[in-house]
């Protein structure tokens, strides 16, 4: 059985045009018919693929939730995870440097070559084709998500813990801006009007260094329970 | 013919469940079984079926020309101008302040209903059935593709320009930051490294600035031309 016999079997599915799933596997370094457009295309697949899945799935969630369970689902790191356990890199396509730099082993080339093959099978098989294939290998996934509120970002975590207790939302601000121009750090402030204690953070954008100060201040608060 | 069937025949699709149509034009201020949910679903089904058409009509782009190109068709403006073109307005389900408020007219509003729409077909009869009911909207715009340098943000316009003609890159400086932390304005000046003239741009981040100072930069190199 060749690899490409294998990993077939391995998606549930049989290409009628296995050139489609060489094209997936072959990264823009291999030079030729790369995979950058399926990739696109595949993106698409399946995120909507995961999009029906939890939304049948938990039918009690709202919009919010179920884009951020999605968004966990379908990042690179979890993309790079399954395609590791189907062994996609030793089917890759690499040019010389890439393989010499051990880009086969890559999480990005390994995602975006997983979703080359989600597009491949929906070009080749139809929607139904794709959607079984992604079913099949988020099954273990689907049954058991995470959480929802662990996939939240601290600020949403800390105004929704502080409306709980019929608390006020904390004011965020600037306190110091620190480095050169395309290597600023942040210093933001998150402040909790009703008892004045203050807790910092720092990040490489205000954004970032807002969700380091709630991150710290939901520690404080959870060490005071 | 109720408004239900007409738009039900404008989208060239018949409701076996005319229930999921109903909730997809109920907005969230009309309380009970809203669009929520569907929208979240009806926006990765629109995703794919224009990232398919985009794929098959334009097989010479590269990915990030089709992501360009699905972005302007997907976004909230065009999603409510065939809204608008459907009549959505007139069918929609609204909480007494957003009735008196004219939110049937409101764009985003609009916009969200659109595509639970589509999610609506898409449960009702399936991808095909929603693939083909979003080709029949889309039909005359993705016959009439707007040029893809026309989306190119101006950074990476005056970077392709510059590339072109044998140029070094620009550089971008913060010139200034002003204001209060909620509404800081950023000057950013974009300097070309050969010729040593320099373009500023405004806005309220860093990013904002940046594009503004390369499209005053593109305009300065347009009027030498």
């Amino acid at each position: 059985m060749s690899r490409l016999e294998r990993l077939s079997a391995d998606l549930g599915c049989r290409f009628g045009d296995i050139s489609l799933l060489e094209a997936a596997l072959t990264h823009r370094s291999a030079g030729g018919n790369n995979n950058e457009r399926l990739e696109f295309l595949g993106d698409a697949v399946v995120n909507l693929v995961i999009a029906e899945e939890l939304f049948r799935r938990r039918p009690e969630l709202p919009e919010g939730d179920l884009s951020r369970l999605r968004a966990s689902l379908v990042r690179g790191s979890t993309l790079a995870e399954m395609a590791a356990d189907l062994d996609l890199g030793s089917c890759l396509r690499l040019g010389p440097g890439e393989r010499k730099s051990g880009g086969f082993r890559r999480g990005s080339i390994l995602a975006d070559a997983l979703e080359a093959v989600f597009g491949a099978i929906y070009l080749d098989g139809g929607f139904a084709a794709a959607a079984a294939a992604i079913r099949k290998l988020y099954s273990a996934r689907l049954s058991d998500l995470p959480p929802v509120d662990e996939l939240k970002d601290p600020k949403t975590r800390l105004q929704e813990y502080l409306q709980a207790r019929g608390r006020p939302v904390p004011n965020y601000g600037v306190a110091d801006v620190a480095g050169e121009d395309h290597r600023q750090r942040f210093t933001v402030e998150c402040r909790l009007p009703d008892d004045g204690r203050c807790f910092s953070g720092e990040g490489g954008s205000r954004r970032e260094a807002e969700q380091a100060a709630a991150r710290a201040c939901l520690e404080g608060l959870h060490a005071d329970a």
